[in-house]
């Protein structure tokens, strides 16, 4: 996220970044990435085992750090950790640890603030009236602002995230109880967030008043659970109740649940990209099914963009869904002609010219046997930089492919994003410097097509996007920001973080 | 492997696996497991970097360990590591360590001899004449015998692993020549092997009489390099110039390369596995794609086993190439109706009773969207022990499935292999135990049914199995093992290695 | 320190502690532990190495964890680690990390706040005109008050230690200068401390209103130093300016430095026990030689309580100066009768009773050859619970001794410290609950004796203690406590610190 | 060692070394350094941990890494580690995982072959009757010639340690009992060793024909222990027996303990050194108590080379007992002028120049107070290189002292040892290139005095040397070396071993 990162960024040693997104042909960072995922459950005896398990299944949500906190009755117990959660959650003496009846969970890519320990959530603090557990997916566009201004007022900064100001505003609030406290918190941000939190005697879920980042309700036995994605439901086994609204609270307690609304009504508009890329394919997003919407996209760019060809090639695994679409829209076979290298550690050190020279697929290698001799569309999520599009599509010629048509299973990305998302900086969105043309001459390709906004809104089940108020947040396609963005004005050349640890 | 884990089990203390076959929905070991996977280059500025590169390729070939030797004008260095490639040889000072032009390499899963460090490979002796390291894919089927005898001989063992053997008979050679060692060696040894080997002069490949295991030569700008599939040279960018043949030692060295036969001319009788489940589908082993040949097997299935449905659902990966054949060939739209979470670690241990009920499901995932209400067929690539398939077809139904159709892409298992493939004790073997009938009540689906022997060859492009001279190892379908099996009739509870060790 | 203890114990894992003290005999918790070593460097090229070093040589004041902060003119840099300094802090990567020409560094045992890492100082804030850290030696006796009335007020705590009040006060305070807000905070504070703090512009030296732990001021080729003691100056060559006085803050910076008194002028009032027992025997504290005043404790001793025997054993390596001084005094023939394992790492976990009953001599063992046959004066630093005794007194019967005759060279401790030494609870302390002949039947000496309190101050030079106005904090002897203790009042059942963490 | 060193240097990479010897002051290496120490026992229900806790009494003899191996009826466990026994084996699990009532352990500093895991001892060999593990403490002084014709015959080596050569020779032995086979193998080996071995059976101890090296019989409640050192039978409370004699193996089993000479009957002649500088004053060596050895040899010192002087200061902590000695004998007062840092982890890396200059006491430090205008006799136990005795020297004149008397407790050093003392080459012997004068210039002392051979013979208790049996290996003084020096004649540039690994 350019803007925001150049807002806050802490001059922090870069620590090494792992997980599957951090390797090979990522290297020059050609993908969006997802902050976060969050996960709660209340009055379940495994509290953090199931946590860990929900964890688990968001983890494509973020794959560079996890923690879990929980309360036992008495004391809130926390783990924080860089890696997998199947890594740092799954052995018996961690889990054990987390004690308690209740607990909430965090993955996390990075945010603002780096990729130090401090930074990973949930974080916590100790209030007046008892202590408070926040996991926060999202990004808040005033954070730098009210930052400086409890800095100012003597507040002293335990990471350099912009989920601790809840934290703070939290603490800071005249009023008695905690759940008053939270909720004057959230009135005073503004930005994308979907957040749970743990009190000493409550599991709290909150989404912004838009609706931005997801956040649903489930029930195990009778007890409430909280999570980003339906997905991380099905794993443990766990009903789908409902969605969170936007500019709602529920607060789970021992006397059940109860919804609280701290923002005035209004249209929800979720975050388009979720549905495009985020979500796991299994995932049902606000009431619509994350694979039916990808397919729907399959469907219509065919009938946008169809092309004379042998074969629908996906580039996995985010393109089979749309590629499936589009090869049973158009009846052309559908081929796995890329196949994907699972396996990926951190990245690897190149260590010399030599190396680095033989272009190296890490993740990603030709079926020529799929390929050779054909024509081929290949259907991609998404395109950022588009560094990976020129690999691929030079794969796909040296594997003897005759013809390469690229599909688009989304419109160009011509803005950044502040809610989340970590887009390049603009000048490096290929969309944004370069005409349809010129972004298919620099990828290498036969043809070049991207779906359109309609075609996107009547994937999504619309009949055309609403531009008075528009049924989703697509700033990244339309420049249309859903939320005011009062640190982009602030931005600068300051050091906000003056303390650079290792940890 | 069964037989071969009693004959030689070691007393080890059994080390914390990882890697993803390791973990989730395979806690009861229901797969096939590879051993190993074999890598070398001589000539290169940069071997050990080049090497990491073709072993992360061969991943898929063992998750468990990987190992390095490299040989540098004077010294061999070697580093050998728990866990992924990418995680243990992607930085900077470990390749730095590894100097040297020429070098070999080793991923594996498990071999006979437990999960111990000093198993992990490349082995390395000092013989008389230098330096010797071996790398072996494969399984030797009197290395127990020959073990026996070596220790009877005064012999000092410093692995539990078969390959050792081939260290002692070459240091025990009377031959003056390391090479002339090296073929002694071979001449002594029953079973399957495909090798790779570095002295101080050479780089060695060599395959088995019956060529069981695959090994290719691939040249990279004018450098040999050895590796047992395809894919190994495709990452690098290398080309591919012969498999290695049955039978076959080729030693490179800066005079070029130089191939010597050490076994009587015989037919060629390769691992009909590496085609239905171990091979990336991306390699071409013994000149066939491994794609095409599983989309073939999706035919034949389809041809000799098809349903009336609405979708045929692969289990992912391994599925996918077949159930795209069988979709292909019958109409019925192929959906991807189980999603695979790919970010894992180790296991998850599951602590208490109560989040062991909850039947996590850690690997795979129902997409309920593609499911919902269909008659499905669900394509897998074998049955092993059936008991990931019941898991299956249940989360199937749970996704509201109206019919669940199984498809096995190969015949069924009856024998275990002694070849290098790890499948249970026989007993444990569903289809050596059940009747077709009893399989499918076990699994629970409402038909069941396997690829037939004659379809299977068909599939390689044969017209039939040559019953008296069979151009595949296809011993665990039909009990016609390929070579001798010294080592079992000397079999018994004695423990073969007296130390356990940690390392 | 067992009233603060209770106090604010937070409810932390017991991390496993290491160092030497930690270890063998000691389990038992009979001694005491100074709670920290401070160094500070400004203008120095290589600062972070010259802070490793300083911290090295004050090592004996806190084994448990080290940590440094770094300026390097933008930004702060900051490592902080469990365990010893030459562990941590001596590899070149480390120190590297830790740029800049000023740096602040502190070791410790173990401080109110449990043992975790958020715990581990220098802690560091970002106040409005910038950061802030400080290292802390002693304990304040109305943090938990204050800490209390900050978090009414919406502060939020980034650790459970005693030292982060001072970060938040300063933060807190109006006035513009951090020097200034720094000072606000000293002036709100009660206790005992000696604190090294690092700004953007300046080195940081204060030292409470008593003096009652010690700072010393050195300068290493015109650079500036601050240290607990002396010997951290001797360790690199560096030159002893003078003590910092009781109630004055020293301000290092571009400028030179600047003297700033920060109480009025009162007398000084050190802690005793840093001659008796913390100090290092080659440290100058105070303008009074360590070992000079412990020998001279000897000979009081002998002048006391001299008694008829053959040799002097001290035990080490503590007791050694005053055994010197009283073999010196009395003509009996000094002998290591005891020998100390210097070896000592983590606890050894003793698995089994049979083990248990060993009566394991980790730390000390007999010198037969020395105590065979012999009459022994046994001289020990000081008496805490008199565990250990009890073991040497047996031990030295074991190994012949004919008599054992205990000289304690200090006075009975009979009450706890407040201010940075961690003392058992007071029924605990075997002067307290015991009579002298008491204490003489529980250890099982021949004859047991103490130094008196008149004893003590001719030991340091005075003609008698005055009571009126006592020139050395002694409370532990007296109970003369030199400081309110105001936590001491609100001190109960209820957790402070509600989060367990580990680091 | 020199000699043996440049005969069978490995080609390793140097690992990090620590313990304390490793560091600060002796980055020069200027200290002798015993190479191992070792330790078992049979029929313990926790023999591994009392191994551990032996080991812990033996740490002086070797910091470097350490090792267990335990036979629980069934199957040998084993665990070596690098570092402290303390930091390694002090924990449950380790000792849990060593499971038996036999066990045998290993301390080490470093021997021939280089500091790698897999030369960690002790070492093990299944052999054709069972498993073997030997533990070793001294140096073959044919390993090299040995090792060359095992090669040469075909055997595979797992160390580069000269100790696997017995378990090659045992293994190659054609007598069918392994306590018969392990005669075979000691009856080729020369030099010195006291070893213990394991068997399936048996506990089994053995000395060299001259009895070079140390090795005592202990027991504790009937079970039978074998140790180097009379202080690791105190640590447990464990009685002193006799010592193994030289030529001797005996042999413990559930039998009882046998007594077997290998060697033909001849004069004990233990290494003099022991009683210098390695075994720890409490232990009694040969019958004779080191501490009261070493006193001696301070009496012997002081009557040979007395000097006018204020005090007698020792280079703490080995030359402690010579100064008493001396002082006594002179009575000149005693006093620890010097204090020694006992806290010392690994190698501080001095980074810069800057740091190098600073001239940095890590270890030793001066004690101005006592030494200030001082006349002193500075005793130290013996001279190697000399390097840290210019610093020493250096430091007390920087502290003032007026006159420094240097008096070594041991002759002049002139030739290397090859029996397991790593001393530097000749030709780095400072007394071995300078005469008295010229090594009193180098040091920079007022007087410099060695004691003399009939001194140090006195000392002993001897009348005088025997030159035509010396009761003493005293080679280093005299070049009168007791054994055959085989490796000698053919040591040259060939590197031995061939790989290097990084464990």
């Amino acid at each position: 996220m350019a803007a925001t990162r150049a807002m806050s960024a802490a001059s922090v040693h870069a620590s090494a970044t792992h997980g599957p997104d951090a390797a090979g042909d990522d290297l020059d960072g050609d993908t969006l990435r997802e902050e976060c995922g969050v996960f709660g459950i209340f009055g379940h005896p495994d509290a953090s085992a199931v946590v860990a398990l929900g964890l688990h299944a968001l983890q494509h949500r973020g794959q560079e750090a996890a923690g879990i906190v929980s309360f036992d009755g008495e004391v809130f117990h926390s783990e924080r950790r860089p890696g997998l959660v199947g890594d740092s959650f799954s052995d018996r003496g961690t889990i054990e640890r987390l004690k308690g009846q209740a607990a909430i969970g965090h993955v996390r890519y990075s945010t603002t603030g780096g990729t130090i320990l401090r930074n990973v959530q949930p974080l916590f603090a100790e209030l007046a009236g008892g202590g408070l557990a926040v996991a926060h997916n999202g990004n808040l566009t005033n954070a730098l602002s009210i930052r400086r201004e409890l800095v100012r007022d003597g507040a002293i900064t335990q990471s350099t995230s912009d989920t601790e100001v809840i934290l703070h505003l939290a603490a800071r609030s005249r009023k008695p109880r905690i759940i008053e406290r939270f909720i004057d918190a959230l009135q005073r941000i503004e930005g994308a967030y979907a957040l749970v939190a743990l009190t000493n005697k409550k599991l709290i879920g909150a989404r912004d008043p838009q609706g931005i980042r997801p956040l649903v309700l489930g029930e195990l036995d009778g007890r409430y659970i909280l999570a980003s994605e339906t997905c991380a439901l099905d794993i443990i086994g766990a009903r789908f109740v409902r969605d969170i609204e936007n500019g709602e609270i529920v607060v789970i307690s021992d006397e059940g649940i109860e919804s609280i609304r701290f923002a005035e009504k209004r249209p929800l508009r979720p975050c388009i990209f979720e549905y495009i890329y985020f979500a796991r394919p299994d995932s049902v997003v606000n009431g619509k099914s994350v694979y039916a919407v990808r397919k729907n996209i399959g469907v219509e760019l065919a009938r946008e963009a169809g092309v004379d060809a042998d074969i629908v090639v996906p580039v996995p695994d985010s393109g089979v869904p749309a590629a499936l679409g589009f090869a049973q829209e158009t009846g052309v076979p559908f081929e796995m002609g890329i196949i994907r290298n699972h396996y990926v550690g951190r990245t690897f050190i190149q260590p010399t010219q030599s190396v680095r020279e033989l272009g190296v697929r890490m993740k990603h290698s030709a079926n020529r046997a799929a390929v050779e001799g054909k024509r081929i569309v290949l259907v991609d999520d998404s395109l950022v930089r588009g560094t990976t599009s020129v690999k691929i599509v030079r794969m796909m010629r040296e594997a003897g492919a005759r013809e390469v048509h690229f599909r688009i299973a989304s419109p160009p990305i011509t803005y950044p994003d502040f809610y989340g998302i970590d887009t390049p900086e603009r000048e490096k969105l290929l969309a944004a410097t370069h005409s349809l043309e010129g972004m298919r001459e620099y990828i290498g390709a036969d043809s070049l097509a991207f779906l359109s906004i309609p075609g996107l809104y009547r994937a999504m089940g619309e009949e055309r996007r609403d531009d008075a108020c528009p049924q989703y947040t697509d700033h990244c396609f339309t420049g249309d920001y859903p939320t005011g963005l009062t640190d982009l004005a602030i931005a600068g050349p300051r050091r906000l973080a003056l303390l650079a640890e290792a940890d």
